[in-house]
C-alpha cells in the first residue's frame, strides 16, 4: 500500500516499512568505532530498557531472532541442566530445540497447535521436576497467532521454582507489554523485524543479575553470543562485531518513536488493530483458530474452511489481490491462514487483506 | 564524497556505499518464503562461487563477519582436536580465540605485528605436530595491512598434512584472489562491508566436500550456525532463519556487478587503488607498516612519524578534513593509521584522505 506496485505484506515479519523508515535503512554508513555510534547506541540502550520496564542489561547482537534465542540459551546453561520447555507450536520446538544442542536435559511440556500454555499444568510439572535451571518459551506463537498468558506464567514459574526465565519475545516484544523486573524475566529474546517497524537483521536481549550469576557458571562454549563481549564493548560505546548499521538506525528511530508516543499507547494500538482484524474475519463467517482470550495482538490465524485448498488461496489472494498472506506450517499447512499486524499497519492494510481473503474465498466457493 | 556533508570515511569497513546501492538497501521488505526470496538467493549463490571459483556449497548467514569465523570452527571441529593457529594480528588471534572457545587444543604460530606468514615456518610446525585437524588463519589481517601470501600457505598446509583450512578472509574475499578449488580451501569466511560494497549484517561461508565431512564427525554443539540448516533450506529456495533483506539486496547487486565486470578485472581494480594508495603515502615521506610484498591490496597500513599524537592526529584529520582514517589496534594504537580502499573507491577518495593526512602531519610538526 506504500505504491501501487507494492504488494501488501501481511505476513507476521519482516514487516512492511513506511517510506521515512526506508530512506533511515538507506543511511549512509558510519564509523561503529567513532562518536555517533556511540551516541546512537546509548540513546537505544537507554529506551530499549524503557519498552521492557527493565533496569536489566539490554544488548543488540547482529542476527536474526533464532540467534537471540541462542543467547539466551548458551549464556545461561550448562550441559546436562535441567531445562522446562513449554511449547505451544513451532518456535516452543525451536527454543527446546536449541537447548537441546547445547546438551541440556529437556523436560517437554506440550500444549496442542492453537492452544496456550496452561499455568496449572505449568505448575504441577514444576513440582515434579525437583532441580530446574531454567524455563524457556515462546511469549507469542506466530505459527499458531497464540499469545500465552505471560505474567500468570512467570508468577506460577518464580512460585514454584528458582528457574530462570528465558522468554522468546520474537514476535510480540515491542507490540505488546513485557514488564521484565516486575514479571521477574531473566533473558527476553526479540528481533527488529516484528513490531519494531525495522528490517531484519538485529537480535535484541536483555539479562538480569540472575541470568549474569548463571553465565557466572556456565560451561557451554560461547563466542560471538557471549554477552561478556557485548557487555565489555558497551562500557566503550562500542559493538563487539561490526554491527548490521541499516537496521539500527531503523530501530534507534523505532525507539525513539515509541518511547515519545508512549509504550502504553503503542500496546493498545496494537491490541485495537487486532481486534478490528480479529471483527473482520469473523464478518467474513470464518473462525479463529485460538480461544478469543489467548488471541495474538501481533497476528490472526484464521482457519480455513475444510474444503478450500490453502495453497490454491494463497496463491490467488497474491495473483489476484496483490496481498500476501502468512500460511499455516508444520500440521497445520493448509488448516489456517495469517494476517500479521505488527509495527506499521493501518486499518486500511488489514481491510484491504480480509477483502482478498473473503472474495477469494467466494470464488473459492468456500 | 558522496556529498558535502558526508565525511569520506576510510577506514577499512563498513566501506561507503554509492547511493544507487543505498537506494537498494532502503528498498522494501518481501516474503523471506516466496518466490521473490528464491530468485534472488539463487543467483546470489551462482555469483557467490563464481567470485570464489568454487563448486563448493556456499551459505549466506545473518551475523557479523565473527560469526562467519564461528561458523567455520563449530562445524568442523570438535572439542581435543589439534588446531594450528596463525596468526599475524588481531584477527589472527580472534580466530585462535573461536576455536578455543569451542574446545580445540590449539598450537599458535604467531609473526610480528606488520610481517606476514612465512610458509616454511608453518611447514615445520605442522610438521612437528603429528596429527592436525584444521589450520585456522587470516588471509588479510586489516589490523595491520597485511596480506598472507594464501596460495603458498595452502599449499605447504596441503603438502604435509590433512589438516583442513579455515580462512578468515573477512577483510579480503571480493578484492583479492580467493581460489577456493584450485588452493584447496575447505571453508571460506567472509562478510558483506568490506569488498561486497554492501552493509554489514551478512556473512559469507564456502564449504568443502572435505568440510561436509568433517561436520558428520564434529560433536561441538551448534544451532544458528549450523551449515546444515541452511544447506536443508537452500534445496527449497528459503533460509533456514529470517535473513537480513538490506544487505541481502545489496549483495545480490553487487554479485551480479562483479561477476559482469568480471572478477579479474575487479581484483585488478582493487590492486590497482591499493598502489596509487601505497605511491600517495610515499610521496608523502611516509613508510608502510608491512613488507611491499605483502602490503593489502584492500587496506594500507602507514607508520605515523614517532613524535606524533596518533589519536590527536586522527581527531584533527577528522575535524579539518572531514576524513575518518583507521588507527592502530592494541600495541599499534597511536602508531600507525590505515586507509581502507576496498569495494566502491575512487581515486578522489583516496587522494583526498593522503592530503588531509600529509596537511595535518605538516601542522602537526610530523
Amino acid at each position: 500500500m506504500t505504491n501501487g506496485k507494492q504488494p501488501n505484506l501481511r505476513i507476521p515479519g519482516p514487516v512492511p516499512l513506511p517510506d521515512d523508515v526506508l530512506q533511515l535503512v538507506g543511511s549512509q554508513m558510519i564509523n561503529h568505532r567513532g562518536p555517533e555510534y556511540a551516541d546512537m547506541l546509548d540513546r537505544m540502550t537507554a529506551n530499549l530498557r524503557t519498552v521492557f520496564m527493565t533496569t536489566n542489561d539490554v544488548y543488540f547482537i547482529t542476527a536474526s531472532g533464532t540467534g537471540a534465542m541462542e543467547t539466551a540459551v548458551v549464556n545461561t546453561i550448562s550441559p546436562g541442566d535441567q531445562v522446562l520447555s513449554i511449547s505451544v507450536g513451532v518456535f516452543g520446538d525451536r527454543f527446546r530445540e536449541i537447548a537441546e544442542a547445547y546438551g541440556a536435559n529437556v523436560t517437554n511440556l506440550d500444549f496442542e497447535l492453537g492452544h496456550a500454555a496452561d499455568p496449572e499444568k505449568v505448575r504441577e510439572t514444576l513440582k515434579g521436576m525437583g532441580d530446574c535451571k531454567a524455563v524457556v518459551f515462546t511469549h507469542n506463537e506466530s505459527s499458531t497467532g497464540v499469545a500465552n498468558p505471560l505474567e500468570e506464567l512467570c508468577k506460577v514459574i518464580r512460585e514454584e521454582s528458582d528457574a530462570l526465565i528465558l522468554l522468546d519475545a520474537v514476535s510480540s516484544a515491542g507490540g505488546m507489554p513485557i514488564a521484565v523486573d516486575a514479571w521477574g524475566i531473566d533473558v527476553v529474546a526479540t528481533a527488529s523485524q516484528k513490531s519494531w517497524v525495522a528490517p531484519p537483521g538485529i537480535a535484541m536481549v536483555t539479562f538480569s543479575k540472575r541470568a549474569w550469576d548463571a553465565h557466572a557458571k556456565s560451561t557451554t562454549p560461547k563466542y560471538y553470543y557471549d554477552v561478556q563481549q557485548y557487555e565489555d564493548y558497551l562500557k566503550i560505546g562500542q559493538p563487539p562485531f561490526t554491527p548490521c548499521l541499516p537496521v539500527m538506525y531503523a530501530i534507534e528511530n523505532s525507539l525513539e518513536a515509541m518511547v515519545a508516543e508512549g509504550i502504553e499507547t503503542v500496546f493498545a494500538r496494537h491490541h485495537a488493530i487486532a481486534e478490528h482484524t480479529r471483527d473482520g474475519a469473523r464478518s467474513l463467517g470464518l473462525e479463529l483458530l485460538p480461544e478469543e482470550r489467548f488471541a495474538s495482538n501481533t497476528v490472526t490465524a484464521i482457519k480455513l474452511p475444510e474444503d478450500i485448498d490453502g495453497k490454491e488461496f494463497l496463491a490467488r489472494v497474491r495473483r489476484d489481490f496483490n496481498v500476501i498472506l502468512g500460511g499455516g506450517q508444520k500440521s497445520l499447512t493448509g488448516k489456517i491462514f495469517r494476517i500479521g499486524h505488527m509495527g506499521w499497519v493501518e486499518t486500511a492494510h488489514i481491510d484491504e487483506a480480509l477483502e482478498a481473503a473473503g472474495r477469494t474465498l467466494r470464488v473459492m466457493g468456500g
